[in-house]
């Protein structure tokens, strides 16, 4: 058997820990030893748990049991996830998470003791939940040059904009009913904001690119200013909101990565993704486009991938497995100088003001449908400077990119 | 540098050769030797391609040069395929291929092969193209107990599908247009007829359960049948008309595996996939939903899909990987037992047979648009057999099953 510990009892935890016992058969046609969970570390007692035996406070009993080969880590935030985690792998034992918000901000350096000390350091459930998606960038799409990676990453908001588009009910209404059905949290700020989908961004294009992009740098726009007539001039253009992080080369070289909502037209893969589900989108150069789709949160979705891990952990004691990034900083791209189109909804009255600030703007007709009182326009593509040049004092109602 | 051979200078195999050589930048993030080239296999001569003084007749000159650790077979077809893949696993070189057909004859003995001489035998461009399935299948989903996998296998037929649907045209038309542009072969068989994805689902069953299943048991039925009055009676019921593969795990615990026209619903993820593109849906009991989503077919993406295969063998030089499935039999369940709802069309005078032939039928409504002289139908879920019964000597126009 190898024995493992979890550290964290919580929703993930418990779910990697009843995923072990029942799915021992599978694991064992990869690990035919088996695995086993020998310690849970947690604050709290679980008497009624069946696993209460295994459960441990002290961290120590954990990092000096040399049977322990493999940690995953389920606490989340960075403390003391990354003290225990940093101790782990100079104990010996490698270390798995579901953490995004520990593996984008001390990754780098979780990896870097993970290598001086011949450990690895793995975290699938950290992007997409149960999609298996790190795993296939680094062992199935090594030979490609990736240009684009992205996508729909955040459950939540995908659920709340498939919502409020099927419905036509308003923002905040559909926020409340997500938070009833514990779809959004009570502060939802992480998810709504874009911030949950800035820090799986930055964590793509680290992996995309070898080299670490770090989320304070990435322009991160949520969804709280996305209202009913948005969906409505969507539809009539023929494409859909959705909250995308994306990260792309751009000509020179140099990578763009941004978190915002887009307008998405209907031929593309990412289109027709709604509800909880989220998707990532890879362009490589030779295997064109792909697109992996699941659930992107979940207790056992996300307790899958960080068994899945635990099994490559386990098929590799003493092999260490390469870092997914290098030390090395992902110097973004000027955002002001990326292109796009821009749609833009404004009071009706501000109509002559925008024709006359863009050359050459194209109005949505929704047929008379979408009332006197409101009008709205697409851009050619053009920079994010001179979009909001030619915007200058103009009041708008919103305002989203075209993918 | 680690060298390596092609066998076959097609399509595929010049694919490999020359992403090889672009991609040496990528490749060597994960094989800091990098690899190469050493010989190209083919009965033909290259005078003037830029590898012209790599081509050779001989595969001895190849299974004889210890240098030589991996052996790309991109022949196609059994022989001399077979044979040349199970000499260069007797003389240790692991081996790669695309040749589906192969994989799913002789595949287990080829992997019987390579295990009994410390080898490997990959085929991750066997299935799915440009795809990253097989090696998910194998690394990142060992954990799951997968109770269904299949999906769009085969571009050439999704895409005239897809045509037939968007333009309403007719079978043999689109078949002529996909040959024209090189999307179909002259000899169309394999792909109309299904048998290119019965190949591909036995090789993905095969996969899943650990046990072969035999593509000559695998029930198959190809899309000639389909016609135009079919996509706009599925449009009526929020549907598409799609040729799958599909393999499920019954309650009993016995598979059973089709490949055969479905119409699949709007909300599944499989309904918006079009054109030549091809998507994995698999379906596991932790993981719930997953799809891989990608170019089926095609040069490059085939090529980028045979080299993750080199480059998964390059890091396992000297370590056999685990064998995708063993030689026990995947015994399928009977067929005749699987139940479905099935979709009927005839003509409308045939109307009343069916209603009273079969307990409940539920009448498809095209709002008058589908003419007076056809109906269409669709029953309860029963079994195929049922089924059958219930139709006797009813003369039908076509039947398609409802996924």
């Amino acid at each position: 058997m190898i024995e493992i510990a979890v550290l964290g009892f919580g929703t993930v935890g418990s779910g990697v820990v009843e995923l072990i016992d029942n799915n021992q058969e599978w694991i064992r046609r990869s690990v035919p030893e088996g695995i086993h969970v020998k310690y849970i570390l947690d604050i709290r007692e679980f008497p009624n748990s069946p696993y209460a035996d295994r459960v441990v406070h002290n961290i120590d009993l954990i990092t000096e049991d040399p049977e322990v080969k493999i940690v995953c880590e389920t606490m989340g935030g960075k403390e003391p996830a990354f003290t225990f985690s940093r101790k782990a792998l100079e104990s010996g034992k490698s270390v798995c998470t579901s953490n995004k918000e520990l593996v984008e901000a001390l990754g780098t350096e979780l990896m870097l003791t993970a290598k001086q000390n011949g450990m690895s350091y793995l975290f699938e459930a950290s992007v997409g939940g149960g999609i298996p998606i790190l795993r296939p960038l680094r062992n199935s799409l090594v030979q490609e040059e990736i240009t684009t990676i992205g996508g729909i990453l955040n459950g939540t908001t995908n659920y709340i904009l498939t919502k409020m588009e099927q419905e036509g009910a308003a923002f905040d209404d559909v926020l409340k009913i997500a938070q009833e059905k514990g779809y959004a949290e009570r502060n939802p700020e992480a998810d709504v904001e874009g911030y949950d989908c800035g820090r799986k961004i930055a964590i793509l294009a680290s992996l995309a690119t070898g080299r670490k992009a770090d989320y304070d740098e990435i322009p991160c726009e949520g969804i709280t200013k996305i209202a009913a007539p948005d969906f409505a001039y969507a539809k009539a253009i023929g494409r859909a909101v959705k909250l995308l992080g994306i990260a792309r080369k751009l000509g020179d070289g140099s990578w763009s990565v941004r978190t915002a909502p887009f307008l998405v037209p209907k031929e593309h893969p990412l289109y027709p993704v709604s509800g909880v589900f989220n998707a990532v989108f890879v362009h490589g150069t030779m295997v064109d486009d792909l697109m992996f789709y699941g659930r992107g949160a979940g207790k056992n979705p996300t307790a899958s991938a960080v068994v899945s891990d635990v099994v490559e952990l386990a098929m590799h004691i003493g092999v260490p497995l390469r870092s997914a990034w290098n030390e090395e900083k992902l110097t973004l791209a000027n955002s002001d100088l990326e292109c796009h189109r821009f749609y833009i909804r404004a009071a009706a009255e501000k109509a002559p003001a925008l024709q006359a600030a863009f050359s050459s703007l194209e109005q949505i007709d929704l047929g008379g449908q979408g009332g006197p009182e409101t009008a709205a326009f697409v851009t050619d593509e053009i920079s994010e400077r001179t979009f909001a040049q030619c915007l200058g004092e103009i009041e708008v109602q919103n305002v989203i990119r075209l993918l």
